[in-house]
């Protein structure tokens, strides 16, 4: 039987920078992990691209995936759905491949509730000033969005305390490379290879 | 008050290479951590360097540190005494500052047992024939000992349960950027930030 992959939760404060570093460590590796897209209702951006940065759909085709149980987590957020088509993620997982997400705080605890062998990053502003000036600086939003991201933002930090891993988003590159470390450095722990060492014992007896 | 320190013990099977790993870990990557040397009653090797490979002692001046509890962990092996020098580690630690320790097997439980906030890292032999030829080409040890050697080592194997993490030593620069790697991860556990993040938020309401 082929050992379950890991699940690697990527997650952090809105305007962190989540969606860079995740590209910075899908462009600069080669990984052992596969991406797992997500859904939202929200309007697609200049640049993004559907299917590869989210399945952007409606807001009728996300309520009835809802009603299917076809999420492994969902939420609201600024008025959007947000959330993660289960069954790609169990049948890599079942496979043995890493699957890795890139979500929202509110989903990245429900995910935890259902699958707490997970690994769960936490990306974290350098600082308040910077964090406040990259959703500024987006500029797609209103003010008043950027109100309510801030406040989101003081509330989503204080959820830290369930992850188990915080990266300091001070820059792309340093910190796609810390989360490389801490997805290798978790496959070198004892718990995950006993069953190969057991092998080896019985050929050296 | 500043955080304690990690411990992180570097361990595994006798000519398995710890101390090549080890040397690489100190060579090749400006570390924030420090070596801590330990004691020994064996015989000084050509190329050994008294208070940089090991603190060579007499038996006689062992059992005295023996005997007034200096010592973090001490265990007799292959007819000889290895030892870690509690006052440094202690000190250190206290100071903020890491330290890394490169023991024998039966010397890592007992730390274990004192110290089991510790990162144990095991080094593996990437299979029996390796490790054979490893010891048996080192050149100094009779066959008998070599023999005693090889009993030893799949006792040691056995041990990996009691660690945290295992590192294959499929060549030496790997192990080394592996072992790097696992430490600056574990740095970057939840439990070792929230302090921190508690004066962001503050910061920040």
């Amino acid at each position: 039987m082929t050992e379950r992959g890991l699940l690697i939760v990527l997650s952090g404060p809105s305007g962190v920078g989540k969606g860079t570093v995740r590209k910075a460590i899908f462009d600069n590796y080669n990984n052992d992990f596969d991406y797992s897209v997500s859904m939202t209702t929200r309007k697609q951006r200049e640049g993004e691209v559907d299917g590869v940065d989210y399945y952007f759909r409606t807001k009728e085709q996300f309520e009835h995936l809802i009603r299917e149980d076809g999420l492994l987590e969902y939420a609201e957020y600024v008025g959007n759905y947000y959330g993660t088509p289960l069954e790609y993620v169990n049948k890599t997982l079942d496979e043995g491949r890493d699957v890795f997400l890139e979500i929202e705080v509110q989903g990245a605890l429900k995910v935890r509730e259902k699958m707490p062998e997970g690994i769960f990053v936490f990306l974290s502003p350098p600082d308040l000033e910077e964090l406040n000036s990259r959703i500024v600086n987006r500029g797609t939003d209103t003010h008043e969005m950027i109100e309510k991201r801030m406040t989101k933002a003081v509330e989503e930090l204080k959820l830290i305390q369930y992850y188990d891993y915080v990266v300091e988003n001070d820059t792309v590159n340093n910190a796609a490379r810390k989360i490389r470390n801490i997805i290798e450095s978790e496959h070198l722990k004892v718990t995950r290879n006993l069953k190969e060492f057991a092998e080896i014992i019985e050929e050296m007896e």
